[in-house]
């Protein structure tokens, strides 16, 4: 990216999260159904806290803040910041209302192009790579955007959509043929190198601080099925008595599959009798031959156990993905695909996230950037799991091999689904 | 109320409803903070629930429902109508919009004209009387409104104002002189009738169920302090480590002042070191004459520990409160006011609701009415206790020697003082 | 109780708390199964704390007390004496051993009856007085013991029995014949007086404080059941729905039974198809004519709005009661019985206690006594409701119209039972 | 071990459980302070039911149970045996008594010795596999009888003593002399194994399951701290605020320094000023040069990111650790020692579990044995972390270079310390 595209990327950004929250009502939103979700208006605020805390503040000559106790309020988990509002309370915060955080990121989006402007600014490459890691940051707050609303309209018995209508190709698409039949595609493994080299921070060429340093791993022989698990396959795994069968889970899933209930992913319904699941655009049937989504790390790992097959580890996946050439999708569909395609791996970017059996730590080599931005991923990784590829509300330049998301085990509420792997 | 008159009531009530909602924000009608409160657009649409459900799907004839899935929606607590939304997610219905639900409202309005003008209706005297408690249930939760509302704001540390600026006689009266010095009023007691023995649901000369039958009580000879508690009688307990003594407070009390670490009222501040209270107008200097507001029973029972005296018994209260004229105010003031008046007993009506030692049970005799309308008052009558008087956000035609309002020990929110008493 | 009786009942209560062990394996006597019960021996220490801390402390000169540190460890819930060691983990106390615990409690009988022999100490008559309660207090702890224990040993699968055989007496009586048919005995009421006046510390004619003073209180004419519900009786409760119907429950009880999945009372079980319950014997065959057993205040008032009747008030159970002769029971029989008997109103003391519909408050007039000893029964003056009468575990001593026993409504380890009331 | 060498092998470990015991008091042996704990005679009990059900049940001829209860009342986690009695309540089993589980062990071992004299039965090879098998669980137990009675004893205020006195070895030895300093052992990685090859559940040469298969891993260079952190480091890590700074720690870890309130080790006290901690032996001394046991992988990773190091991965721990002598101590000395001796790496296996910084998974190519042996470590494979050594309290033929030891990185009860890494 370069820096009048820094410009560019930064406007585009900014712009689209506003696209996206078009069809809301003002009443939508407040919405936060949970500790872990957070209301679309808060996420507005928070991306431009962001810009205006790493960038305007430090940098911008006699910057004058919107508002000072936006400080706190917007601050998600910066303790080096200082103090965060609670976060499971951030649904109450009806003031600033939705007109006053607009005002706000145009507040902010006017000192950022004043600031971008100044290129014989002391500070300019650093200003550059907190530019660009601020909104690849909005970009990730978008996905959730998604992510989080999908969560909190599923609460409402009225089952409020999004989007009306399915965009005229997945409509047409849906379960007109038979899907790609499941095949095992082979890797040799050994010493192989995995994560990126580039500086985390750079404002060209960006990746995360978690994809580095590039290092040696060792592989053993494998497999990788060539697509994802099906609505069709899932529900087998149930009819199969999957969720009554504790052989089949890790004890803490046994445990959460106890405690929740679980029966089902997250979203499958019933409705006269009919499978439907529900989506961003509303209540809609379920479409067999779509990849299984919204579904935990443990539910994961319970089906590949009753596969006879396993999670990939996220070193394999990365492996196998880089060995082919990378066509992720460029625009977001809301729900996933059935599989499709020539490659010898499909549905690594566009449909769901893929769960691996590797524990989200750091690479070796690995430590955090110094300041408050070193706690953007360095502190969250350990008890999570890592994903990877890309969903189906992922933004397109965040589709890569390397690229490492990471989740709680029993988390459902993101477009995660399931990539099985095998020992060769 | 006679039959024009209930026709005005309704209208003039129903308004009411609306005006208290204008100085909000539509970001504000969702606000939930905690499950015993409701979100302002919840009350607006089942105070239209009430008379959809009691009146007019049974009495007017094809009737259409607004939307079938409001009976869920918006019916509180009646087991006998059906299925409820769960209490504590009411914040998470962003839909129906704030626009929806005022034309749910207008929807009810309409039909309601119509069916009171059915004047030749084979039930038209229990559709007067269920009009009647059709208009007082929604003038209680006008009053829930506010208390709901206060709460909700009180979380946001921007510490929102409901409506700008006190009311002018209020800042001018304020600690311009010395309150008046507390006072004690005696009464004989002996054998005394309380209660009313109206038919409930009367719709001239209203009163609830829960007011009936009249009865014969016996009173020891006591006494009842003139006027509320103030607010620097209340610092004074503090000063005197009220909080840190357990000997001063009921068991039950003192655990609860240890789990939630109570240390003040529910909406004392400190704002640069000067004492501040929360309240409708934003944070406003604290009256020390002013009587003490949002307490809990167990604080108001723990004060009169330490001022050697004890709470009164509803049936004094009511007693003592019948032995003179009724002279409570017209109009809400939305916070307390110093005392000020010649009657024997001040601040009957119009500051604070007063907590009493009795337990909310049904006085003797009574019965609750048949079908979900019985579950209006009646399965509420334990655990609770009974408070006596009205505050400064009650409907003035609530303000009754014999009204009974109630809530748990542990309650704050509302608007509630201390009367103290003592046996003679 | 004169001087002599004093040492005389010293003695015998002393040694009834040892007897009432015997039949425990050592492995019994930490058992601690919820919160509210205490192990067996704590029991044995805290009733020894209590004469070591009110009576040998302050009144034996030179006292060494046993160990220091018990003075927290067996403090139950006096804030006056000092800091306590919470009450959810008296189960974890191994240390000190039983046998420490009976050394302790020989150390304190012996230091008592040198105190008591002190006939010209200057406090002697406070002396006594305070003997007078803990010997009282201690024969309360024996009940609880029982009650505890049976709570305690329901955990097991193995259904331990405390003490093998069901007493003759009770398997002869059981089922032989129809039980008495339950009749209504009815009472003109009016102004009456309750309570007792005697100092509530005199150690002749011993009463708790919070039987006085004595009082009068205004009655409806009113009706009570010559019998308690039987456990036939509330089978046809259960199987008409009980548990399912709402509209029969307090809203706080309906809650409760949502939450703990309440279907029956605490010890019914079926074994081999067969309705049993556990007892004190273990699991016995149910024996329907017997009075139903440890059921909540919940269940009493639901039962009792299905029967179309109510509970009583404790007033009106004690104009009632005192108006026949006091024929208790002189042994504790550990299973109620089926009614028998030629009195007016059976089963009063020694079956099951009774709830009321009273919720537990001081009787107008009352204040604790100065000091720690004043924490005895004030401060747990609200939120319970009283029962009186007696059940099959009580001392006989207790077993008088003016008794006062009290729990909270969802408190179903007490033998707590139904006796039903109505208006006339 | 040979057939002989497995009966004297199994006599051996059984005596060994009984023998810690020894100073247990009847009141000791029911003590379960918190869920992840057992009591003693629970593990007595448990260890047993492992050789009855693995063994007796399947291979024994007319094998008679000693009681069929005890299926459910003593299967820790096995779903495929069936039911389990919660373990949160296995301290509520009052019965069986101590005795009569002394009498199952009885039971059980002459049945053991009949069956392991059957050499011609024809699962000879696997009866003595599941008795090897049964011998290491019975000795990984005898480690947690150490860790859970010291957790049980140290809630009580009396601190008791399991064993009163130090070894004399213990007492003369501490802060003697200064320890040895702090030095780095470099290591240059590249390409090594770790795991081992043998089957899991041979009889000789015993591994367990999780150890295998043997595999490649790719290490970095880097460097191992020469002996673990002690007191007086940690004591300094605490002085610079450690419990104070969130940018040292994990946010999970955070999290629970908040909510736990974490200010020391688990098991660090203050008495009269000084320093103390609570030991098997009761309070002593803290010595400031012996290696902090007891704290959190939360607190070992804080300490690491204070002391600007890491902690090491499972695959270099195990590698460095292959590479010298296996100089592990052969008895229990119940207390961590200050580092001794002449090795480069000194304190592996004789003082604390050492925090790895892997997340416990399976090795590559590792599937769970079939049937409900299967269950003994595969499903514990998520959410916990690898340690890696040995304790003052584990049984020594457990000590060796590729034994994983898994718990919850919060978990502090284990005898757990820390081993400081860095990169090279």
């Amino acid at each position: 990216m370069k820096d009048n595209a820094l410009v560019t990327g930064f406007k585009t950004t900014r712009q689209q999260s506003l696209q996206a929250c078009e069809p809301l009502a003002i009443d939508d939103y407040g919405l936060q159904a949970e500790a872990f979700t957070s209301p679309p208006k808060w996420h507005l605020a928070h991306t431009s806290w962001f810009f205006e805390t790493f960038l305007l503040k430090p940098f911008l000559p006699d910057y004058q803040p919107f508002c000072e106790q936006y400080e706190v309020l917007f601050n998600s988990y910066y303790n080096a910041v200082g103090e965060q509002f609670p976060r499971p309370k951030r649904g109450l915060l009806s003031r600033p209302t939705v007109d006053e955080v607009m005002h706000y990121r145009e507040h902010v989006d006017q000192a950022m192009m004043q600031l971008l402007s100044m290129v014989d600014h002391s500070d300019y490459l650093q200003i550059c790579q907190r530019c660009r890691l601020g909104i690849e940051h909005e970009q990730q707050h978008q996905e959730l955007f998604y992510t989080d609303l999908k969560y909190s309209l599923a609460i409402n018995p009225l089952y409020p959509s999004y989007m009306n209508g399915l965009p005229e190709k997945q409509l047409t698409e849906s379960s007109v043929s038979e899907p790609a039949a499941m095949q095992w595609c082979e890797y040799q493994g050994g010493a192989v190198a995995i994560g990126v080299d580039e500086a985390p921070l750079s404002h060209e060429n960006f990746s995360f601080d978690n994809e580095s340093p590039r290092h040696t791993v060792f592989l053993q022989p494998f497999a990788l099925a060539n697509r994802l698990v099906t609505n069709a396959e899932f529900a087998a795994f149930i009819d199969d008595g999957g969720y009554q069968r504790p052989e089949l889970w890790l004890a803490d899933g046994w445990a959460v599959v106890q405690s929740e209930n679980w029966q089902a992913p997250l979203y499958w319904r019933e409705r006269d009798g009919q499978p439907v699941e529900f989506t961003l655009h509303g209540l809609l049937p379920r479409n067999p031959d779509q990849a299984v989504c919204h579904i935990s790390g443990y539910e994961a790992d319970a089906y590949a156990s009753w596969a006879k097959a396993r999670l990939p580890t996220e070193a394999e996946w990365e492996y196998a993905a880089s060995s082919q050439a990378n066509d992720h999708h460029e625009y977001m569909t809301l729900q996933p695909s059935p599989a499709s395609g020539d490659q010898p791996l499909l549905q690594l970017y566009s449909d769901c996230w893929q769960w691996t059996g590797s524990a989200y730590r750091p690479y070796p080599g690995f430590s955090p950037a110094a300041g408050a931005i070193g706690e953007y991923n360095g502190k969250f990784m350990c008890n999570q799991w890592v994903l990877r590829g890309g969903s189906c509300v992922s933004q397109a330049n965040h589709l890569r091999p390397s690229y490492r998301n990471f989740f709680y085990p029993q988390d459902r509420w993101q477009f995660s689904g399931i990539r099985l792997a095998k020992d060769l």
